[in-house]
């Protein structure tokens, strides 16, 4: 695939937006292969998101951000823009489960989307093996009521030194600690188990299941220090009955966990995905 | 279509009950064209549903309820049956909003499943014309602060005179009183327009956009005193986006809304729908 | 609703048409609310739609495409311009079956998106009381293998005096001739009740059971002289299974005809709808 | 879990069919833990699948085929009997593609249905490592024009050695020759990556988009000499629009192509899978 360049951001809106940036690409010879706006009417604020083939320009990809900014600070955008030739650092958290960090390991493989996983980080060693076979480092901590703080001090440390760009928690069992969501934020990917606001917090199949409900679900969200509060990037349901026991329903859900976090996760790395307020997202 | 026997039931858990079921059936040469069970595992109960062509029992139709009772005795079964030769009367209560009240309407001209509209009741006249160009009677009753006790014994006299056998609001804006829904209990059915138990109350769609949902749902479910509160017997989902207004939604929504409707209806007027404990069914 | 134009195109892929085009909106001070974009690659061909807010121009309205036509050419675009204030003409044409006319009298009371039903043609007279009871003149014609040239004749003087933008046949049971596919070409939308390509022609569901499929499904499709070969507008699919006959497939499938019409119709209405190549469609 | 015997069979209909295999079963003090029936019409045959709690029999559960023989002979039933302490032995057949395997791998780990992996067989060396840190044996063998006959023999030999029950080609992108349909009939699965009968044959994405549809699909099915005319077990599909290339639809495809696999699988596994007739399915 040609390098590409994603320009994302948004603004206070006003007419012109569209006009000046596309403008601007226009003016340097840029070819846009895909571009994405959307106005959410209550804040009064403008998003966009636009995909430029990064050999079109008439200067060099890597002056784009210095040549954009007077543009960007005109009208006050709080813009990113990424590379394809550098692709994500995704760092994965799981435990026992193994469905969700089986799907991603074969999109690593097949580079389906573009990303990388420096490490795979787990307070279980049951899935050793299989990340190393892959050349993917594995760091085993446990966490306990009595390491806790040390743990999470001793992630952040890999964080960083890693350069992680994201956190894929992929059925990790453990909740992070404020700091790690605040330090963060933005930055951290989970999957939870049902179709929120439906069922937060433990065992929600288990909830579904006594209220009977007709379908369970998955909701890939922004790790926020609210559990399961944070801002919804994707979701889905599937169908269940009354044949179906909790035990049943943590089967059936796996499907969609697994392909929710990987959608979840694509979004986020192809710079889809822009925070509009606190908790809710604009998924392009 | 061939007349139909349905007998459905459920009673504590045991060994045999499927084998003299089916061996009664048997015995008088009946031909069962459906059958389906279940175990609720945790209240120890057996649920199960049986069509059995009427002209193949040794027997006249009409005597089955009396020969089959000594065996419904022996196992404590909760039981009903019906009779094809005797389609489910319905009433329909509606408001402003259209799309339940025509797609209920289409279905009882093509019969896709066989009830009756005995009437029509609602708190607008909007729709007194089309409900009449189907000469299916239209009444009016208006309901206010003022005048709510006086109108729900308006419409109960109503359900009475009509035999109804099952009331559905087809988005009926109003709450019925506590007095219907517990001398109706079982017999009423509502549409919620959310994914319940998420938002239940008043504006789903509303609460709904501000959460930053990336689904929403509709819901059916028996009317009992407590709001969104009754067994659920039918939902479903359908996606929407960041750009989708809480108005959106509403447009959206209508299409799952008139369909989870009629689905629910019609696994209820074919005696699919078994209570199983206070707030959870089995829908075979 | 705010009154709103809505200009869609295609043109020869170049660089700079989001620019000129943004740009002409922007100097003449419009909000643009919507606005969607497309490359096709194969054809070298550029699609967009964009919705300005009419009162926002400096400008009358009706002088937007006088004033836009320069920039049209300059650019080879094929284009609309729609208004809100001007609702889409929609003549229906139904047989026997009730589904998708109802579902289509339902939606253009509501006006849950904006058009007008200037009247209903039939070759049955099963449904004139409840077209009637809107106020649409119902027109009775009969088909025939006699008269069908006759009777599409006077179809057409009906389309013409009407000043019909669209033609839908709600499940009509009758294929249109060629002269009418030709005459009216990229204006009649059909229902077709198959996931096309699979079971194109006569009976899709049985030819869907005997094949032993687990999903069935609808197609709204433009209608071309070629039958059910048109430009495929949307599709949707439900499930179905071992024990579903070819009549409970005509049922089930009636719930996904109606509502995959019913978009395919509101995208066309809305002028998201736009043809790239022979047999492919763009739906914004 | 309780050790399990699941009888499945089909027979000529007649009346009397359940009554004799649920009083079997209730006169040995079995407790049924599932049951579900289905008359093929058509076919005048009657279909039934029957879970029974091993430890509940009044007799060892390895002498129930014996004791069931002569019931099993009246009635002139096609049956299996299975035990769930015997799981199914399933070799996966693979090549370059991964997310079919990797899903398959996961779910042999997970025990989410009960079955071994007794070895994969690839024409390509790509998942050797992956598959050998499962322990499980990885056969290589390419597969030429010039090598194709040996290249099957030797897969025979293997299937045979390792007593396979079931064969699934997980993406392998070879066509089996007609003597390995032949004498695994009925024991082979395909995922074809297209909603059958739509796009059989090769390339279907390709197919897919140049048609225009707007769902893509998958489907799984026995494999017979016919190419992708075996009968369907499972289908699903997903929302493509005019936006994704062929490509696009490989990558999005995936999604369905391992969960229609996996649920396939798991009813061939679980014996809710029979013939009806040569090309369809009742699937219980």
């Amino acid at each position: 695939m040609a390098r590409r360049l994603t320009l994302s951001f948004s603004c206070p809106d006003t007419t012109g937006i569209v006009a000046e940036v596309a403008g601007f690409v226009a003016r340097h010879r840029g070819s846009i292969t895909e571009a994405s706006q959307h106005t959410e009417a209550e804040l009064r604020r403008f998003f966009m998101r636009v995909e430029i083939e990064a050999e079109s320009l008439d200067f060099p990809a890597a002056e784009f951000g210095e040549r954009f900014r007077p543009l960007a600070e005109r009208f006050g955008m709080a813009w990113t823009l990424s590379d394809s030739d550098r692709p994500r650092r995704v760092i994965i958290l799981c435990s026992k489960q193994e469905h969700c960090l089986y799907d991603l390991l074969a999109r690593q493989v097949s580079q389906d989307f573009r990303f990388v996983v420096p490490c795979v980080i787990s307070n279980h060693e049951a899935h050793r093996k299989v990340v190393e076979a892959h050349g993917i480092p594995f760091h085993f901590i446990p966490v306990t009521p009595e390491n806790k703080a040390d743990a999470y001090r001793r992630m952040e440390a890999i964080f960083r030194a890693e350069q992680a760009d994201l956190i894929v928690l992929a059925r990790y069992m453990q909740v992070l600690d404020e700091q790690l969501c605040r330090d963060f934020a933005g930055k951290i990917l989970n999957i939870h188990h049902s179709f929120l606001p439906s069922f937060a917090g433990a065992k929600p199949y288990h909830q579904a299941h006594r209220r009977g409900v007709k379908l369970i679900g998955a909701t890939c969200h922004f790790v926020t220090p609210e559990l399961d509060e944070g801002p919804i990037v994707e979701q889905d349901v599937i169908r269940v009955d009354h044949s179906d026991t909790p035990e049943d329903m943590v089967q059936l859900g796996k499907d969609i966990e697994k392909v929710v976090l990987a959608r979840g996760l694509r979004a986020v790395v192809e710079d889809r995905v822009l925070l509009a307020g606190n908790n809710k997202t604009v998924v392009f």
